[in-house]
């Protein structure tokens, strides 16, 4: 805000800025700029000094926006003077005057806040039309109709906007008038209808408020600044600022402008453009125009505009001065701009210009394209594409006109949580086994569970998707599906599945098997039959940007996968090395289940020994499969982690099982197996299985678990070593909180090691390394690092313990009320402000891992440090990362060249992204 | 460790030292001096500089046995002529020579380390006896018998310790010769029987050995020095330092001693005493001699000792000597001792002295005694007692003789976990309302339980102490039982209970309801029968010195208590107001719970209201009870934290009946309103509820429940002040780990309090704070502290969260692991020394704690800082929330008097300590 030195001096503060000199005024900080002027004074301002034709003007600034409303609504003292001061040099360049009964000065009138709220404040053309101006103008432009047209609308806009009568009531003069006439068009009506409209205009107004439409033009120009500013609290733009998180107390600006017409002459024209295609980049110039109008008419709709294309051939002098331009904007703002022009007797002026929307692949081809074309350097491209876009880049995604169609119909069914994003179309199964037959005839399959297991992996892996009733971000369903790059919408409460009679009732609806359904996992919403889908945008610009993203990061981008498949896809997308990979997913698939719980339920640690021997075969082929997948790149390999009753049937069938059974009068063997069963999952059941038995825990009380995956992992490096192919295996030891469990996990690990190597004749470069994911593991960092090689900051966890927040728990219960805000007293409370699951939360997780850090690298200063939490797939996170100084982060396959981006836009400063 | 200045300065650096010298060198730190010359040494090198009559000798480093072992078992170089060196000067002193033909010298050889290890390393007498030497000790003593009992006594136990040769093969030669003869008693032997066995003795060592007993004294003695080494590790003495935590590289000094001889005639004696009585702490001598005796003689248990009154009658004048030299000994090291003495001739020597170990009653008069009489400051009072013990003098307990016969008559049924200290004996009941029953007609009753719940709470009262067979040191059960400083033995699984037939199995046995059990809630152990308990000692000595301790010390403490009577009870004992009253038992008595489940299962928002409206005068009544209790003094008031399913009824019993229900066919109503509520607990019910809905989170999402608390509370402290008491009452708001949660509920509840306030017209003064519980809060405590005045550690859960450890889950499966030890390749590798629950983690929990008070306190100066979780009655805790600066420690009322001696101690210096 603008403070004054002294009160006696705050007269001589400027508040009213004419565009050239604004832009002296703010030049070097665009920030500023938009914040004192709004985008569109800015524009202005900006296209003025750029020697872009622009009509003459002026800009008030926000400040006065405020300083109305702490006024309790009162125009700054003072503020008029002002205008009227810098309205003389206006009217001087222009030689005419406002109110001027020979040459009079019309304006436009105009908000413009820091942010673009399109269409939510108001607007007043041709301000400084009266009885006496209009016939000057009429004579001045020896167009009689065109200064009555003019002066109507005025009117209409004036009386709309300032006085506050309705719209209608003048639209309904003007079809009665039209009718009687017996006419269609508003062109069609000649300068005497006007005349006689302007009559019952101002005999409307009069009627509806008591006072004579004002003739004064310094009233209608100081009415016209008020009605602004008011504007900028009417419910449209409170419910807008609401709706995208703008701040309400900025304020907007009010520009000042001298009119020129679209609608003089059949020589004139209005529209709006594009400088590039906004859908795909391509360079040329996008929009719309109509001849002899002004740019209300195309709001309007009544008339239907033109391909800006056309213009080439109808006005083409104007329409290469209308090229030229672009590219003059382009240079000047060094990216793609979203323009308003008009063109008063083949004379272009531009109104407005702003940084244009546009979709992903249009962001990367625009930065791209800019770059080639020496408008942009190579990080000043990267820095244009926002890293999170990427993603619609990779995945199939639904149209969203047809997506607009099926909600139109009514097909759009439930939404639940968007678990695994990407689109997918099938029929609905609601049983593995039959999702995996299905699949194999060639179906296309949607699996509907109330939750998922590992059980059902079979039916997961060919399905094109699943919904799940039950079961958060982190269920068993929406990890793997997220693992796989499969379509998943979880915890979808309003789908009652009954899996008896293979029904889900939904909303009064009932869905059977092989209903179509159509799921979109990035949104969670799900539709009856299927929704048109188009194929990932991957075009070649998209690998050039990423490409020149490589040559600035300095993080390196790693991604946590399970399965050779896996490997492949990210290292595709460019991936450096596995970060994360979860031995737990490879014990889960149905043919290792029951060997798996063979090893839980055995008596003795001979009988989980046998179990394990068997498993160890499957585990070397394992990670002989993700090895050569990864090709001598670093491969990060977490020791089991879950509690081991994530493997056993659940709890609660049991229970039931065995109250039923015993209702029902059964005994004997049958009973006694069912009861020994649950006495052992009971056994292993916890009140808080996420800080219970599980991580490092689980191998320090069965190190034979742990042992056989070392072994595992040894046997399978030399084996592809043998082959010729390089193998870096680093071993990571999960939920490590105090030194201890690491230095004694290694040393029983590392004796594995030893033995295997020197068994084989071989030895294997590899790393011992630990998650931190505890919080008392970044407070002992220090001591940690004695016994680790590297760091690998698991987010999630150190996410629920450092909030205290269970995922499951928080996400259904309260996180979503402290993400919307509490109630109270009529206002809302916002709690947090994101979702610290989604994005890191760099107070209070943040500050625990700089702890770790420093600590860490004080007693081991090549330490090498990760994250391979989710959040090492989203882009602020990843700039935290680089701050830090961490040297890489590991996220899922399809969030890998997302990262690049991020990474590298991380390596710049404040400056580069504010400009 | 002695370190050498450059390798050839080795041979300089003394290693054995004469006892006079000793203390010289070392004098001015006892722990150094009892590291390097052990604490026997160190005792015989102190008397002898005070003065004491010691019969002349040396020390042999500790450092010695470490170089020992380094050195394979090998003597260290130059050892040998080092100790001639200085025996020369023994040699001269006395006039005497160690193999001498004419004066023969004789030695003692003892070990003696750091920490006492009694009887568990090797000692050998009368080291210096040959063939030749006998004689000439015969004719220099003019006692021939004398000379040969001591040959054949040096003989036995030199085979022994030196040879290894088993002493009962020299016992079996002694008892024939006693046989042959006709005699009982070893006195009854004649000098000639005594040459005999000599002859003998030597034969059984040629036969056993192969060589003959060794003549030569030098041999002899560097023999004996090096059996001593070797003694540090018998199996015998591993063991003791396993039990005792001692390390295993301390190592043990060698004292080698001029001997004298208790066993010289009938004017000579040996005995042990204490400088007072160790059991009351009154002062008077307090031990056992034997006439003609040596040391061994009153090991071996084959004479019967007398009590050392009785040398005041038999030996006067060398009694006195004794009383003058315990006050001596007292005046010197400032405490109680316990000594070791021989009586030559009638001559008094003192052969070690070290501080004597004591009840806890003793320990406080002692102090107390000693700072009268002018020997300790009431600082050096204060530092005598250890805080723990205090316990012992609050509680009844078992008398220890009475509870060893109940062992050996087999009535110990089984230990389970220590929950609640205590002695407790009464009649089996199973059943909450029997409970209530049978103790409203007088008799005494333990609840033995499955696990407890709140509906329990009207049997577990009345009750003299509680078992559970489930549930660990947080379960229900424990945490009441705690509260109520009720004896409770919880998680007791070798208890199998069988509820429906009122039957308990244990270890073969069945008991039955009415059967008699008596609980130590102190040691977890129960027994058969009734065991005699004895009161406890609240002398006047143990006020005084708790009055010291409050001139000393500055943190403040308070007490843990949910009832006026634990107020009451934990003013009593010092409490200076309550740090933490759990407003979540109040909800809990069998007469409220069904209005909070109404509350609970509430569909609306009114019909919470309504429930809540009755709990209001309740919870008003609460805290007017406790405000009255405290008398002015400040109370910390904890709003509701626990989930709100702990108060309905149990899940897994539900199913069970949903289940049974069904199977049997039950239709209808009963089956639509069991499954109707069966459904609410699965609303409810959390993966990880530590995690969940709780704390602020619970007061965020139903504001309600705490608007009525603070509600109840600010009526009630109207209701109080306008009695004219004082009343301070301060909020806490728990599980806080973001400031907006704070922010928010603190505006909510203020309105409430200032509500309440304009209508009573009445003004209270408060304070509003928060618990800090959660990492993230500790992080950003500079934020937390802008809307908080005062924190409140609590490190129950910061301990789980800091840990990643749910404490019910931990204790059962994984901390016992870890704090025993992981076993590996022979070796046995502890994670944890202490459990972090019980001792503060001072470098995990304790780091974020110190990041805390500092971030805290830089926001807010005066920002009042307290622990209210158990930590706050542990002492290591109490010196650590010193260090820490805080204001408070809070806990439960027992540990009141502990607290306050800790503090007093915390504020003492390392020097202090040590002294």
């Amino acid at each position: 805000m603008l403070t004054t030195k002294g009160a006696e001096k705050a007269v001589e503060v400027k508040r009213v800025f004419l565009f050239n000199d604004a832009y002296k005024h703010f030049e070097g900080n665009r920030n500023i700029m938009r914040e004192m002027l709004g985008g569109k004074g800015a524009g202005l301002a900006e296209m003025t000094a750029a020697g872009v034709n622009v009509p003459p003007g002026m800009t008030l600034l926000t400040s006065l926006c405020r300083e109305y409303y702490d006024n309790g609504q009162k125009m700054p003292s003072g503020l008029f003077e002002e205008i009227k001061e810098e309205l003389k040099q206006i009217e001087a360049q222009l030689d005419r005057r406002l109110g001027d009964t020979k040459k009079p000065l019309l304006l436009s009138i105009r908000s413009g806040a820091k942010f673009s709220m399109p269409g939510m404040m108001d607007t007043i053309l041709n301000l400084g039309l009266n009885d006496e101006t209009v016939e000057a103008l009429g004579t001045l432009t020896s167009n009689p109709r065109f200064a009555w047209d003019s002066y109507r609308r005025f009117i209409q806009m004036y009386s709309n906007v300032v006085l506050e009568i309705a719209k209608d009531k003048f639209e309904d003069i003007i079809e009665n008038r039209k009718h009687k006439l017996g006419i269609k068009a508003d062109t069609e009506l000649a300068c005497e209808h006007l005349r006689e409209l302007v009559g019952e205009f101002k005999a409307l107004v009069k009627s509806e408020r008591k006072v004579d439409f004002p003739q004064d033009t310094d009233s209608q120009l100081s009415g016209a600044v008020e009605a602004v500013f008011r504007s900028w609290n009417n419910s449209r733009a409170v419910y807008y600022r609401n709706l995208n998180k703008i701040d309400h107390n900025l304020g907007t600006a009010v520009n000042v402008q001298a009119m020129v017409f679209g609608n003089f002459d059949d020589n004139s024209a209005t529209g709006v453009c594009f400088t590039r295609n906004p859908s795909t980049g391509e360079k040329v110039l996008y929009g719309e125009y109509l001849v002899n109008a002004q740019g209300e008419d195309v709001v309007a709709g009544t008339r239907t505009p033109r391909k800006i294309a056309e213009m080439s051939a109808e006005m083409n002098t104007v329409y290469k001065e209308l090229e030229e331009t672009a590219l003059r904007l382009e240079m000047h703002y060094k990216d793609m701009q979203d323009i308003e022009f008009t063109i008063e007797q083949g004379k272009l002026f531009l109104l407005q210009t702003r940084t244009g929307k546009r979709t992903a692949a249009a962001a990367v081809k625009v930065a791209v394209d800019l770059s080639r074309e020496g408008i942009l350097s190579e990080k000043e491209a990267l820095s244009r594409v926002e890293p999170a876009q990427l993603n619609q880049l990779l995945l199939p995604s639904f149209e969203p006109k047809d997506k607009q169609n099926a909600r139109a119909q009514g097909r759009h069914l439930a939404t639940g949580l968007n678990a695994s994003p990407g689109a997918a179309i099938g029929e609905i199964v609601f049983c593995p086994d039959e999702s995996e037959r299905l699949a194999e005839i060639g179906k296309k399959v949607i699996l509907v569970r109330v939750e998922t297991c590992p059980d059902d992996i079979h039916g997961i892996v060919p399905a094109q998707g699943i919904v799940t009733m039950r079961g958060g971000m982190t269920s068993h369903a929406a990890v793997v599906a997220r693992g796989m790059g499969k379509p998943c919408v979880a915890g979808c409460e309003a789908f009652r599945v009954d899996l008896d009679k293979e029904e889900v009732a939904v909303g009064g609806k009932v869905l059977r098997k092989g209903d179509l359904i159509s799921i979109d996992g990035s949104t969670g919403e799900i539709f009856a039959g299927a929704i048109a889908t188009h194929d990932p945008h991957f075009s070649g610009e998209f690998a050039v940007l990423l490409e020149w993203a490589d040559k600035v990061r300095t993080l390196a981008i790693r991604t946590n996968a399970d399965t050779p498949e896996d490997a492949v896809r990210a290292r595709e997308f460019g991936a450096e090395g596995i970060g994360l990979c979860r031995t737990e997913h490879m014990f889960m698939s149905q043919e290792r289940l029951p060997v798996v719980q063979q090893m839980i339920l055995a008596h003795t640690t001979d009988e989980r020994k046998a179990a394990l021997a068997k498993l160890l075969p499957m585990q070397k082929q394992d990670f002989i499969g993700i090895f050569k997948a990864m090709k001598g790149l670093p491969v990060t390999i977490r020791l089991l982690d879950p509690p081991l009753h994530e493997f056993l049937p659940k709890h609660d069938d049991l229970l039931e099982e065995v109250a039923t059974m015993k209702a029902k009068g059964v005994k004997g063997t049958e009973l006694r197996e069912k009861e020994a069963l649950l006495a052992k999952v009971e056994e292993l059941r916890e009140a808080n299985p996420m800080m219970g038995l599980r991580g490092c825990r689980l191998g320090l009380v069965f190190p034979e678990i742990n042992c056989m995956q070392v072994q595992a992992i040894f046997e399978a490096a030399i084996a592809v070593k043998k082959e010729g192919l390089e193998v870096f295996p680093e071993i990571m030891i999960p939920l490590v909180g105090h030194v201890n469990e690491l230095k004694i996990a290694r040393m029983q690990l590392e004796a594995v090691a030893r033995d295997v190597m020197q068994k084989e004749k071989f030895t294997v470069d590899y790393k011992f390394g630990t998650m931190i994911e505890i919080p008392r593991a970044c407070v002992t960092a220090n001591e940690i690092a004695e016994h680790a090689e590297f760091f690998s900051f698991g987010t999630n966890d150190l996410t629920q313990m450092t909030f205290g927040y269970s995922r499951d728990d928080a996400e259904g219960k309260f996180l979503q009320r402290y993400l919307e805000g509490i109630e109270w007293a009529g206002s809302t409370y916002k709690v947090l402000t994101g979702n610290p699951f989604e994005v890191l939360d760099q107070s209070g997780v943040g500050k625990l891992m700089k702890i770790a850090v420093e600590y860490g690298l004080q007693t081991r200063p090549d330490l090498k440090l990760g994250i391979c939490g989710e959040h090492g797939g989203e882009p602020s996170s990843i700039a935290f990362a680089h701050q830090l100084g961490l040297s890489y982060v590991s996220c899922s396959p399809y969030r890998v060249p997302l990262a690049r981006l991020a990474a590298a836009q991380a390596t710049f400063g404040q400056e580069e992204k504010d400009r």
